[in-house]
């Protein structure tokens, strides 16, 4: 019986049939979405769906999972907070599941990456792991004794809001959840991307000015890498920083949850070796001693295959 | 059937008789340890169980738990680190077993204080709760799913180890478990007198000086809770950073884990109100709006029964 599965991000959206056992994606299908509205995102959802599960040759399932970047109510079906989609409180498992003509299960992104990873990828045969995710924004999966943690209502794994910041900065950096002191706000591609542009403007990271022959819009968190491997001194504090306060919420995680492995992943930490490294000593550092000693840190293994295979998984129950 | 649990702290041990079904504490024994030898601590485990099972009248049940504040890897049942006792790499599971003749666990005190509240007190009734307690050392106990969280090795829950202070500071605080940055050292109880006898040695804290005649032995955190209210400008200042560590730190805790309830408790938060408010409002205003939307925060109930109690139902497969 195959699992039908579906990975809801702010630019695109793919749907994909797996082979529970194997494993294995039989077919898949995506779609950009340049109208984010829900209306136009529920039926390229419907759409990409259709198109996998006609590619693969079977029936639809009579259940489907979606993860979303963004903070979901689990339980409830609803989609509390996407900022990269511009979404608040949509009812997404009620909408896609009367689209579809079946029941809809709708997790975070990093949740449904968590279960994928868990069981055909880097956190394979281990029953505590996390998942700490460094792209646009900052995520973490949770696996707790062999099982998704999820919370009371469905947030749990929500490592881009903690708070690394004690007191107001300037510029105040105001997170998208609306909170200050965010990891994600300070650490986040978006972010990351945003400090190195004002650094610009003001007349620092010439290094970077120079890799980009002074065009703001072509900074993206690897050219900051890039110029602060050549030694551009102002990226290489930028990445200096945001090394230390990605690897503290890692390390914390790890001292609060003890898991067996650490899966680091997401485009900035995997496209950034430099930032990948400080944060993997840094973390290493300040992890508790006894959490840390037993502590396997590894790459994600299924890249951006995880989000689609573990919401099959856990659309067919698991 | 009965059940028998045991609670381990830095200068006493106590044994308790529970029925499981109903919560009642049977008959509880408890023994002060001047001489805090592995040895000496063991012996002092089995004379208290041994009268808690007499005076419960009850014959000694197959297997027990034994909660000990310090950092414990519960499969093997050996204590890694417990500052409190001096102890490091003591195989309690093996020594005390043998000693009482029956099955013994170990687990971290606040990992057995949350099964307490978890059956009988504060966090009846959910599946994902948080206990956040702040005494002379500082921990957490945690519930997901239903389930104790005990992490790979044993070792989750150890908020007081995870790092708050991003880089070193003049002194040093380094704490029991070896590290720098960690939550416990800059606010733990015995690191909160310390500063204010450090404060009193440097000629300010006036007003807490006055109020303990000068003497710095005197202090203790409420007396400091007492100087705050009454005026004593640095001593509300050490309180307005404690209540701000400890306020992150939980509030963090419940971004991550999405619990549902919220239980407070130990020496220091429960003996010092005005440190317990300032901890409560910072973290509901530094939790993630959707994991603080939903959130109850309440007082420990068992008090110091909860480690007994929960060693109990833990001892017994609970």
């Amino acid at each position: 019986m195959s699992a039908l599965g579906l990975d809801l991000g702010g630019t695109s959206v793919r749907a994909a049939v797996l082979d529970p056992v194997s494993g294995a994606i039989l077919a898949s299908a995506k779609e950009q979405h340049a109208d984010r509205s829900p209306e136009a995102v529920v039926a390229a959802c419907v759409r990409v769906a259709q198109a996998a599960v006609a590619a693969a040759g079977c029936a639809l399932p009579g259940s489907a999972a979606i993860g979303v970047a963004g903070q979901c109510a689990g339980h409830s079906g609803l989609v509390v907070n996407a900022p990269n989609l511009g979404w608040r409180m949509v009812p997404l498992a009620e909408r896609l599941g009367r689209a579809l003509g079946l029941r809809v299960r709708v997790l975070n992104d990093l949740s449904a990456a968590a279960i994928g990873e868990h069981r055909f990828g880097a956190a394979r045969g281990v029953e505590d792991a996390v998942l700490f995710f460094a792209g646009s924004g900052v995520g973490a999966g949770l696996l707790v004794g062999g099982r998704l943690a999820e919370g009371g209502a469905g947030f749990a794994g929500e490592v881009g809001h903690v708070k690394v910041i004690p007191r107001p900065t300037t510029p105040e950096r105001r997170c998208g959840c609306g909170q200050l002191g965010c990891l994600e706000a300070y650490t986040g591609g978006h972010a990351l991307t945003a400090r190195a542009r004002e650094a610009l403007a003001a007349g620092r990271m010439q290094g970077l000015a120079a890799a980009v022959g002074g065009d703001a819009a072509l900074v993206i968190p690897s050219r900051i890498e890039q110029a602060a491997a050549a030694g551009d001194a102002d990226a290489a504090s930028l990445w200096e920083e945001a090394g230390e306060l990605l690897g503290d919420a890692a390390a914390n995680l790890v001292t609060v949850l003890n898991p067996a492995r650490l899966v680091l992943g997401g485009g900035v930490l995997l496209g950034c070796p430099l930032l990948f490294a400080r944060v993997e000593a840094r973390l290493r550092d300040r992890a508790s001693a006894s959490a840390g000693q037993s502590l396997a840190v590894v790459r994600a293994a299924l890249g951006d295959d995880a989000g689609v295979v573990g919401a099959a998984l856990a659309g067919a129950g698991g």
